[in-house]
């Protein structure tokens, strides 16, 4: 199967096994958000795939069917939601490699980060590396400081280690990231 | 055509005449989301529909084709995004009636509104009533209020009037909504 660079599609994880559930990073993640949303910490939720619907069909009164469409580019990222009245959004990408390709984020997505950033948002991405059995949440401040000041087509382990935050996994919540928007909200001030 | 009742299209839109377009909420909002991001006073953006995918083809490496797929019951709002960093969230609605229908917000929509309005964010209706010529941001507070108090079907306009804030219609922005925010986070504070 081949999906286009970057779009996730939620059928794909139709037959997740869940004893592999640690392994994903999307599965862990919803988990936080629901521990997260059960005890009333944050409420963070995933936003539909955007779509693009050419020709719809009405076979009964009750239920139109889509024929055609196709995956659109993401224009905004994964997550978004609130924590204490602030506003917080983030992309989440495993990467296989030693760096972080930076085809992983579209172009809109950098604006729509940008966007968030220069409106006093929390805004951030969470990249887990399989090579280095290792999550990192990178600020978009970071982020867009790096994109904008080099050339270079991923961004190094380094910088992660550097600038990023290492998010724990725990049982419960399985990655609590919360605990890093609380110093992020704590420098903001 | 028949749509599931209080699901959106975005290609229903397509050939909306724009000398009618004052007449038109959505397009109303959308100029005015634009108009408060290229003057840098908040980003607000509209989410995509949520869909159901159940068929996908692949008739080239570059492009899959989704061949059924259905509208599901949005379990979310349409506009969501930030002003100076406080989470935004809201849903627009026209009304040709008199008072508002509350088969226009889902069960989960209703969910989603006590999760922000839990959460300390912005959360509201915007509701344009057609026969008075008049569009009201009623804050979710006193959304659920309502809700929570009476078996009423709909919300009479009454209601707006004691409680709503009335939006007025400007050229620039067309619904100038965030005045009325800002009202709102006076208030939270």
């Amino acid at each position: 199967m081949k999906y286009p660079t970057g779009i996730k599609i939620n059928i794909q994880n139709k037959n997740t096994e869940y004893g592999n559930r640690g392994m994903n990073l999307e599965d862990d993640i919803n988990l936080s958000n629901q521990y997260y949303i059960d005890n009333k910490i944050a409420y963070i939720y995933k936003k539909p795939t955007p779509i693009k619907i050419i020709k719809v069909d009405y076979p009964s009164r009750s239920k139109a069917v889509i024929k055609e469409a196709y995956f659109k580019e993401p224009s905004t990222t994964d997550y978004n939601g609130l924590y204490k009245g602030h506003y917080i959004d983030f992309e989440a990408k495993e990467t296989n490699n030693t760096s972080f390709p930076l085809a992983n984020i579209h172009k809109h997505q950098v604006e729509h980060i940008k966007n968030i950033y220069e409106n006093g948002g929390i805004c951030f991405l969470v990249v887990q590396f399989n090579k280095y059995n290792k999550i990192f949440l990178l600020d978009s401040k970071d982020f867009l400081f790096f994109i904008s000041h080099n050339s270079r087509k991923s961004i190094p382990y380094d910088f992660f280690i550097e600038h990023g935050h290492i998010i724990e996994r725990k049982y419960l919540p399985r990655l609590d990231y919360i605990k890093i928007i609380d110093k992020l909200l704590e420098v903001q001030k």
